[in-house]
């Protein structure tokens, strides 16, 4: 079927003429901003929460959270301290730069230092919509397995950043470390991977380091 | 965009038509057939292993598996004993009654007494595309958290039976159980939910019961 692919294409230079958009609004302000994509239950929540706890005394830092229905992830940002706004997609599998757009809206830019976006939980889509975002970081995790970015290669290619998230779970099921650094290399040869755990707290100390050195660069 | 309505509702009824056709062939060769959904690494390949060696020797199992890129869970499949066909769906996010249709051709269906098909991993997308199967198995785990049914409301709706797989690391990571089956009785009131674990094998009796009534309603 020849005649999709205009179509297809048109969609996307509009998601992508809208995403540039998003970044000079987020550049204006002065911002660092990034987008993180993951399965279902990978910990991307977690993740927000705890960054949130330890920098949001030295940051101020807004959340912008992509879910289908429920605002369960935007209440828990907003408990640990963020200024959340929460994007229901009414069943789209992901967020897109029209939807950044509008949430970014609600948000006062100027009064921000760091911007997260979670996204929708979700290996495939997501990562075909570029929402303007510095830098794309995805988060894995260790029961999901060693296979997923053999698996899952669009999601890998387009990280700035991996973390492997659960790693207290690493004594409990099986995990070739090999395997799954293996499958990132072929996609995204020397990506910085980040090992951790959200529940124990271990390796989330490096984590922080390379969100400071973002957010030096940018606003200091 | 009203414009759009239309369009989306004539694939979907092209899909559907051919969901009815696939439905017809697999009742035609006295198959029981299920379609397996899950987010990426609860589990839907170690459970069709397991089901696989477990009731091979009494069935005759094929097994068609969706993925993006690899034929990894083809493999595992076929090792455990099925007669396995890979669709690489290149980019795509779910399965369609399309995509089934030609895969069916690939197998003699008069020599099998069951069909498994597994899903690509993906919570959302293959919700919306019924492929013609006489069951949907939907399979959570315990890691990916007890919001997944607030979250994934289509998925969880849709299911005949489902399966909550990696019990065996209940000690391991918070799961509030009632939390769990409250977020799936809104959506699904009453639906069969089995508890096990795959990697122990605890709780895999009452799938395989579960599974062979099934089959013998269908061939006997």
């Amino acid at each position: 079927m020849p005649e999709r692919i205009p179509v297809v294409e048109k969609i996307l230079s509009a998601n992508d003429r809208l995403a540039l958009e998003n970044r000079a609004k987020i550049d204006a302000a002065g911002l660092f901003s990034i987008n993180i994509m993951a399965s279902p239950g990978a910990g991307k929540t977690s993740l927000i929460e705890q960054t949130v706890r330890a920098l949001g005394k030295k940051y101020r830092i807004g959340m912008i959270n992509g879910d289908i229905l429920t605002s369960l992830d935007a209440d828990r940002a907003a408990a640990a301290g963020a200024v959340a706004v929460q994007i229901n997609t009414g069943g789209d599998c992901h967020l897109d730069a029209v939807m950044l757009h509008s949430a970014l809206n609600q948000l006062d830019l100027n009064n921000l230092d760091l911007l997260i976006i979670e996204n929708v939980g979700n290996l495939i889509c997501p990562a075909e919509f570029r929402l303007g975002t510095h830098k794309n970081v995805i988060v894995a995790s260790i029961p999901e397995g060693d296979d997923k970015p053999h698996k899952y290669p669009s999601m890998y290619r387009g990280a700035d950043v991996l973390i492997l998230n659960k790693i207290d779970l690493l004594p409990y099921v099986p995990f070739r470390m090999d395997f799954f650094r293996q499958g990132v290399e072929v996609l995204n040869p020397g990506v910085t991977q980040l090992n951790l755990s959200c529940s124990s707290g271990e390796g989330l100390a490096a984590w922080y380091t390379w969100l400071e050195s973002n957010l030096t660069l940018k606003n200091g």
